[in-house]
């Protein structure tokens, strides 16, 4: 399953500048022959990452800070921005080695509005640019997003530190013992950022931190605090390691994910998109894949018997757990679509009909009924109406869908695995009339709490 | 099916002023022993009707003024305001003799803030009250809504005539001979109007026009026009005749029924409507007996032959006709609902798969194949998706369904149809086939049309 993602921020949303500039020197070797910005993270490297982050939220204008080997980024921009129909603006910061600073300050005579700063080797969430854009419209300070779980940063010692009265930043960099927060390496500026750069610069400090000292002299430097939403600072193979894993994470759907999802399905169907992520095969394409596995089960319980039965059960589960993976790789890649959820959803509708099918008419070998059939009818509505009377709960009533043992009863995940766990049983027919019976159940519990509803209206 | 109508406008909603003090007598003899405001007009008393179109867009206070048989009118109005829950303040008005102008004038003292005036024999679209809101929130003006589409308006002589300059009003009576517009009788009006109406007064002209004139005199006076929105005066037997007709007519809905829906399932339903509409049966209740109906027929195709099967093919229809009553006395009522749509679709795809099994299982008796199994579990998620499938467009693309042929050929009522003269030629299995293929390829074509919407996003 794979669902769009929120769209973006309404009005004009700044642009974006990147600062790709650096040596990165540390992730020599586990990059191949890459410049940082180029490092490959499952399938998207760093700065197609934070490009694509950005562009979630709606900014549509990109200006990224070159220095270190930029004869190999240049043209890999220029693919970029075909590749993704946003205009990328590379500079060339020659000084780049003085410091990022002074990367940030060649951007000067490109902007002139308020803009998101971000560093090319920092994975996050792209919902820490809306927190920024939310906290921006009322204000002309420059943001910082700032993370106060600082318990969980790694390597804490690397890590920029920040000290806060209240929202203002009162102090900030590396060295200090007291603070309150981390910085996440991401801002939403206002162009006097140059002006503290410049005057720094004249000083002879060419490190972003020495500007902004300068704005918490003044006090227009606030801090956004990021909840428990998730950032990366990638620097080292295995700061790297450890962003791959929590992306990885990412991917469950605590709300969404049924008992067999969040316990079986999804620990398999992360491995698998970890490789999926990496071929180029698109979300809708597994979407078919998933599918098409389901049919192959469906149709190896046709033959009856006990070892095609538990056989075709390990497919319909297997075709189950890879069709966690469209969704899985939609979202590594940044390719949910409102069309790719709705094809997935009526695919499965389609898969569940298939095993229906399967399942009965290898039951109905050895018991050659109507009523097997007429079993098979019973079923097979509850199987389809089950997801769609929840979505039309959630529609018509504007509320989360009724949650509770019944509202995961009825979940995909589960109703294939307790057909698998039939299969096992060499009772994969009367498990399908049970979990029809409870979906059957599941859907008139629904209804009735969208009657509880009306009353309540 | 039954369809919740269109949400209450936001915000404070004035509270509405009815005039029903009149003897009306020209109804006389057509109501029984009641007063003109509790003519009964398909289930509804006329003043239960201006009171639950008000309600519609969120009135929720009611002044109404009496005169004429008061002590009838006063008992049914406090057992009203206990039945729809919402403040209905009686007024009498010992001059009602007088004019209409009196009977508002009465109300004086308990209006402070803008409030819709309207007369209780009126009959109207509660779109029309919408209408005025939203004219009414620039001004301070009162406002009245005006029909300029003249040529439809029964009894043209007795009407209430409107001149204009653009939308001021600059004539208003029953006697012009050259007129813009017709006066609906719904007002939105400023306390201000009483003042004009005391002025009148003491010139010894009681009736709302004579105040009006003076609104008219200080161009205070604005026309809104309701396009082709209905409304109608009763005032006598023919116009309480052709209301009935029209609001009868007014159940279709053009943009959703389909072909046989609006020819054949409507004509006859409204028919059904008009005699279940006096009775205590709730919609969700007609829901209930469409879908038991249907049942019934679904299992008269079991037996197999001709006779059984041309008789179910019958029945069937039949509950596809009923199945349009449930909205019908839901909107004739003012008792739509989002959980009555929705339990009715619910109980429509319930219906559907009895259909399948009831028609396979006859054919099984003659073609004892799992073949015919296996196409009855091909048919079904199509007829049940089918629905569902639209809907989520509707959703996912915030446009309308694809219409067009595919559009309608998937819809429920042409589904039955199909199957019952399927059943006429004694081949229902053959024709559900068919409408099961038809169905998947609709199903095919919306999803085709979603990929294409996501392509020009």
């Amino acid at each position: 399953m794979h669902i769009a993602t929120e769209k973006a921020v309404t009005g004009t949303v700044p642009p974006a500048l990147i600062l790709a500039a650096g040596e990165g020197h540390r992730l020599n070797g586990v990059n191949g022959d890459n410049p940082k910005p180029l490092t490959p993270v499952l399938g998207l490297t760093l700065l197609e990452r934070a490009i694509l982050s950005c562009k979630e939220v709606g900014v549509q204008e990109f200006y990224v800070v070159i220095g270190y080997r930029s004869h190999i980024i240049v043209p890999y921009l220029s693919a970029l921005e075909q590749r993704l129909a946003v205009p990328i603006q590379p500079i060339e910061n020659p000084n780049w080695r003085e410091g990022n600073g002074s990367s940030a300050l060649s951007a000067a005579s490109y902007i002139s509005c308020s803009f998101f700063l971000l560093m090319c080797d920092h994975l996050f969430d792209p919902a820490i640019l809306r927190l920024l854009l939310t906290a921006g419209t009322n204000t002309t300070d420059c943001l910082l997003a700032v993370d106060c779980h600082t318990e969980r940063v790694f390597d804490l010692d690397d890590a920029t530190k920040v000290e806060l009265d209240r929202d203002v930043i009162t102090g900030i960099g590396k060295e200090k013992a007291s603070f309150d927060a981390v910085d996440t390496g991401l801002f939403l500026c206002q162009p006097s950022l140059f002006d503290v750069l410049k005057v720094a610069g004249n000083r002879g400090q060419h490190s972003l931190s020495a500007g902004l000292v300068e704005l918490i002299r003044s006090r227009e430097f606030r801090a956004v605090t990021i909840g428990k939403r998730c950032w990366f600072d990638v620097d080292t193979p295995k700061s790297l390691g450890l962003a791959k894993r929590a992306l990885l994470q990412s991917l469950s759907k605590p709300d969404e994910d049924g008992f067999v999802s969040r316990y079986l399905n999804r620990p398999v169907s992360r491995r698998i998109s970890e490789i999926l992520v990496h071929t180029p095969v698109n979300p809708n394409g597994i979407s078919l894949l998933s599918f098409t596995v389901g049919i192959i089960g469906a149709a190896m319980f046709c033959p009856g018997g006990y070892i095609w039965t538990i056989l075709a059960g390990m497919v319909i589960q297997l075709a189950s757990i890879v069709d966690g993976c469209d969704g899985e790789v939609a979202r590594l890649r940044f390719q949910s679509s409102k069309f790719g959820g709705w094809f997935d959803t009526i695919l499965d509708r389609y898969g569940d009909t298939a095993i229906v099918a399967g399942v009965s008419y290898g039951y109905w070998l050895s018991h050659p009924y109507a009523a097997v059939w007429l079993g098979a009818i019973f079923a097979l509505p509850g199987f389809i109406m089950a997801s769609y009377t929840k979505k039309e709960f959630v529609i018509r009533y504007q509320s989360k869908p009724p949650g509770g043992l019944f509202g995961k009863l009825i979940k995909r995940d589960l109703r294939v695995f307790a057909i698998m766990l039939g299969a096992i049983v060499n009772m994969p027919y009367e498990i399908m009339l049970l979990v029809g019976l409870l979906s059957h159940a599941g859907i008139g519990w629904i209804l009735l709490k969208g009657y509880r509803q009306k009353m309540v209206e």
